[in-house]
């Protein structure tokens, strides 16, 4: 094979000058030297790589698997065959998926190449949760599924033996109440029953005491959920104290971090909260924290064994393309650009804050006193239970996406307690917005407002 | 916007003799109107789309999405951002993949275009296996998850209520006994039991006796799965009887049909009993039998209301890749192109047959007399244990992915039964396999297995 | 660097088999293993290259070139920026194009890679000539413009010295009658005379004696034009006499030998031109013969210091695409494929000839007696004026492209000589054609003959 | 075929709420309404394209050329057939090329859409430079061949009539000294005489007078060349006066203004001499210009009928991706865009005097007196011969490409003259270069210059 570090080697007798292909070889080099920075440290790299260093590594991967080999002779019921070279592109060439015989992180024989792939990704996904706020986590993971799918992977990793006599069997999860369809339907799913302690109000913000899931303990309860990022008026979990519950009481701790990789706040609590007492598995979504396309999690543990258990749970094989997409939002962001990108939030949301305050003041509403990374609530005291609705239907229209308009009196799900009074709406500055987006959220807002209050 | 079938219009005064731009215009034409007849009539087109036609619909449908709105103001917490333009690639556009709140099929706000995409691959999913074999389903599925997450997924939507009283929960599954780890892992993760009627021989074959499955019926149980496709020496399950079974006794039943789409034969056996008795779903691999990279699954019922079930079971949204390749897989092949394949893989498991029987007789082996359209077993009798072990390391090294050696005596998981004697071979004609695959496998078996005995 | 050689060195501590990377290897090296063999032998490789392997290697030497090199400081008036990332796509990451000074091979210190490739085609050029059917040529280069512009720039490199006292300079190129419009215009632009030696009629075909040409010449001529390749009925020149009468005479003798690979035939007859006498140049279309877009041509000679001289007449740059095209041909064909080419080419022009001698008889019309490998002319002589126009609209609705349809008594300039009486038909069996092209073409000819003669 | 306009009239009963259709639409319009505004307006665009709508332009006008015609019978010697899809990468689907029979903007039967591109391209091309400083231009064509074939090309169409008697044939060309190699190769392709006027040192700077082009005027020449954008110390010609002087003289005038366009204070020169005298042809060049890779110019006249014959006069057809880089460049940059790239220049070019201006007082050396608005050239008089040739490899080494060092003791051929006495290096701030180029080229200049005086 070409020694891609002489290339030149070949072209000497050329009537190319030395000095030129010097320079070639070296240009060369740089494009390369970063893969083999990747395969030694296997971490995520200081600076961006070009979409051209990561299609070029991700060409030579996918070309180790044995769906390329020309001389095979393919006589298994799954082949990777494929019906379009279009296939190609949408898997990165990665067409045997990952895991095998239940066990997601199992080296696959007939893909060398995507086994590779796959633990290069699990070894850049502790890296970035490391770089970023928890380096006391020991493994972590990334599967192909997103963050309820995960919880639902890592409940059934983490679950009692199940053949225990049904009399004493554990089969109840104790939940801080979080008003989220997707978490409750994944503990729905496994046919778990929920505890479900429900919040309380604190000035603006809603939490749930700890001595309320305390007392809220049963028998039959084997795990406790906790949160970092949610919607206002919910604040996070006190997820140190839960952290200790949980060691106290042996029980399964599960911290829903879906987008909170991007704070260095919530990221603190979690780490306090491994070192304190009880953390078992921390889900993160790879596309509100990494910028993919939707379809992943970073599962992460400061118990080794946990993700083993986790990978060994998932029945079977799973798309690649997940797994593909952190790899390519690793590679092409590298820390300082995800570093760069944390501070461009930050910024983002602090401009958000100010310029609702400004118009919360105009508006007559204030902006509601709830610690929040990420997101701002902005009471809507002043609007009617049809402005309300009509609120959400302008902003729509005015191309406003992913504001929550709440209206208490109409539907408490989604407010996370059961008396919460004041509508409001809530807006994130979270990570990959612009200031474009914010300043322009707020102006629309502020025009809906006054659109619906003066008719 | 340009009315692309009037584009011509706008080049009237360009010096273009007008003959030429009509058949520009003619051309044009016929490379958009498969895209008209898809949206018109939501089944598999007839005859194969081009690369270019099938991207041209996926760019068209992506670009609906709100993340490609320059003038949107962004202010959710996933708004589809992305790190990198090869997010584009991997996703075809569809970064917001699919699913909402818990429910695979819900229509996404932010993303008409990739609701569009996941509407319309549904409608070719039902539309495929019907023009294959089961003109008697009512809706289908295509799941971002392969078979064994699929039956995960199944078993999750159509469980029992599981509030009752734990005494009278049911919570077991009945399997006639199928060796295969990814669909028991599928079945402990949602910590189900499982009860395993055990596979007995019948000639060269592995059966399980209608009798023995109604014997082993008790009242913790309330699901029975049955398979078509499998490895040899294990046949199929007479799935009619299953499936009269299941009516008489109120039992859920699941096909498990991973590879069977691409077999008219079990296609037909499956038609036959959702008509006898009760079926309630039916599990496809898209890989195995569409040809698509690792990722996704068809699941079909004679029931709407299962499938909305099972849709409204996901908890939360999914990567839309394996989506986008079945639709990929759907158009590159058209209902001629698959037929035609079908057609390949029954010619190409004759001559598998013809030719191991050739080799067979030379090595005084025999072909095992087990109904499988798509394998063939071969005795290995004459080789002892090393040299069994020996020959799937030889076939490795000769490049033959996929064949099987089994050896009872040293495991007897995968034989599907307690008490297989003879070692064996297992090769797959599948489907999008070729000739020279299958004619070049059998060599290297030759080859290898004179290698072997002949040191 | 990676040394793509050992590549699993880096990944034996990551749990996956031994012989599982080892695997990986072996596909990955029969993936690369073609580059080296390139990059040694510089011929065109015997099986054909994946456009997965084409791109590899475009992409590898593309980033050798200077404007990939993040660390330059670019201060040149010219140093391949680009507007959009798409440029890369149409130029294959070769953005310096090739030429420098006006020279088309000079080494270009900016880009190294792309001097390499350019280097590499033209080798690749020469070679395939030589086993194409002429192993006397001594150099070959890849030029980034038509036929007809070669001309020009062949005709511009070899012409006698310019500044010669005007009485005496000479300035005639002698034509045995070819009715082409660019190659007369390709000497127009640089201002010569023509000395077309009109067509004589022999039998059906058109030809032009020696003697003729012979007669023609006059002080002032200093070029002898010849055609391998052209349309019926006008035949190949005698080119080995020419050639001998060029030597003879001191003449410059170019052959355009436009679409003339394809055929063995033809290139005996160059190739014993060679041999008997004085041939300076013979210019080939790469897009005829080796199936490129439009705009490149491979001009060879049996004396290298007149592509030296070719070279050095280009004034300055020019596009890559052209030269890359022929490089992507050469690789995607391979010798094998390109043979297989050829050998289609002739079954098909045999299917031609008789498809349309069966037609003929039906039409009371005849197949001309008229020597081309390619082509096969049918006469029209029982059409009318207005019939032969109507039927050339006819075919372009039936969409047949590429026939032509002479008229003499309408416009002689076409058949090559001044008297020709019947009107004819011109089909084409060419490299890259299907035997459906040409059993279509033919149908539908027939189709429109009756159609015009029934009404 | 569906109109896109109305592609949610297709999904009304799909499942999906009104107003998300209504939103898919809405952002699908503002993906393609550019196209029909470029379509109507055939200028460019005010604000830059996405690489999606490029691509998805260049994608509907390429599938309207026969050779995607899958009904067509086809029986030309080309056919546009194609040896790899790779080949429609490179040439953005146009495969035809453009160009037929001698006239580059003759429609092309076979490529009708291939055909409205070029068209398209050439009044982008006309109204890029109307807009930015030639509003006087009345036809401009881009032409597949770059700054120097160009010249060849407008001189071969705008040469007298050569059947002249060679007595009075005029077959020179008046040249204010320009030390540039391809110029005058491509005017000796031709076989023309060139006179060359010196030019003389004012200042720093090296012009060459009026006065001394009109006493060198003879009755042989026919033509005379003048250039804008040049290597300092040659400043532009007096455009303006040679104007007047050809139109006294019946001269062809022909501008080179390589890399003007950047820059209003060179375009406003060309314009004055348009207004002023006569000017036949202004040549630029795509890439320099326009960011394009290599292989493009735009020649422009104020004389239709120059254009067409330009046009005319080409022998043949051409590759055809010059012209769609250059489309992709004006759409991918679009009005806006590329004002503000020219005022990045003008910073540029700021920066960069005013940073050697620091240096060069270090160094004890000055910045040279001459106007230019994209290069400065500094004096070297402070090294010997020997560091003057080191000092050019050192910037090479610390990987500045681009700069000029020039020793007019060494070799005069560059500065214009015959006795320029002072050793200087040019450094350009052309058009796309960065502000961060231009620092480093200085920094690093200034360390090769002491690295080479202290040792």
């Amino acid at each position: 094979m070409v020694d891609f570090n002489k290339i030149i080697d070949f072209f000497e007798n050329l009537n190319i000058p030395e000095n030129m292909l010097n320079r070639g070889q070296l240009v060369l080099n740089e494009f390369m030297n970063p893969i083999k920075i990747l395969f030694e440290q296997r971490s995520v790299p200081k600076e961006p790589w070009t979409d051209e260093q990561i299609e070029f590594l991700l060409q030579t991967l996918s070309n180790m698997d044995t769906d390329k080999d020309k001389n095979a002779a393919r006589v298994g019921e799954r082949e990777a065959r494929i019906a379009s070279k279009l296939h190609l592109k949408t898997s990165a060439g990665f067409c045997h998926g990952v895991g095998r015989s239940g066990f997601l992180t199992a080296a696959q024989p007939k893909a060398p190449g995507g086994s590779i792939m796959y633990h290069l990704s699990n070894y850049l996904a502790r890296n970035v949760l490391r770089n970023f706020g928890l380096p006391n986590i020991k493994a972590a993971i990334v599967v192909p599924i997103c963050t309820g799918m995960s919880l639902s992977l890592v409940l059934g990793a983490l679950k009692p033996d199940q053949n225990e006599d049904p009399q004493n069997l554990k089969r109840k999860v104790l939940i801080p109440q979080i008003d989220h369809k997707s978490l409750l339907k994944s503990i729905n799913l496994l046919g778990f029953k929920t505890k479900i302690i429900s919040g309380k109000i604190f000035g603006d913000a809603v939490r749930i005491p700890i001595d309320d899931i305390r007392n809220n303990l049963d028998d039959e309860c084997f795990a406790v959920i906790s949160v970092t990022s949610f919607f206002p008026p919910r604040e996070h979990d006190d997820i140190k104290e839960i952290s200790k519950f949980a060691q106290q009481n042996n029980l399964v701790h599960i911290i829903i971090n879906a987008y909170g990789v991007q704070s260095p706040e919530w990221m603190k609590m979690i780490r306090s909260a491994i070192d304190a007492g009880r953390v078992d598995a921390i889900i993160q979504s790879t596309d509100k924290n990494f910028l993919t396309p939707i379809g992943g999690a970073v599962i992460a543990s400061p118990t080794k064994e946990n993700i083993t258990k986790i990978s060994q749970t998932y029945p079977g094989r799973a798309s690649a393309t997940p797994i593909v997409n952190f790899l390519i939002s690793m590679l092409s962001m590298g820390i300082t650009g995800y570093q760069k990108l944390i501070e461009q939030q930050q910024q983002n949301r602090e401009i958000l804050e100010i310029k609702l305050k400004e118009v919360a003041e105009k508006l007559n509403e204030r902006v509601l006193n709830i610690f929040n990374p990420v997101a701002v609530a902005v009471s809507l005291k002043n609007l009617k239970e049809d402005q309300l609705y009509a609120l959400g239907g302008a902003l729509y229209n005015l191309r406003v996406t992913g504001p929550r308009v709440y209206n208490p009196k109409e539907k408490l799900f989604g407010t996370c307690c059961s008396n919460y009074l004041t509508p409001y709406i809530v807006m994130n500055a979270a990570i990959g917005s612009t200031k474009k987006d914010i300043v322009s959220a707020v102006e629309r807002f502020e025009k809906a407002y006054k659109q619906i209050t003066h008719k």
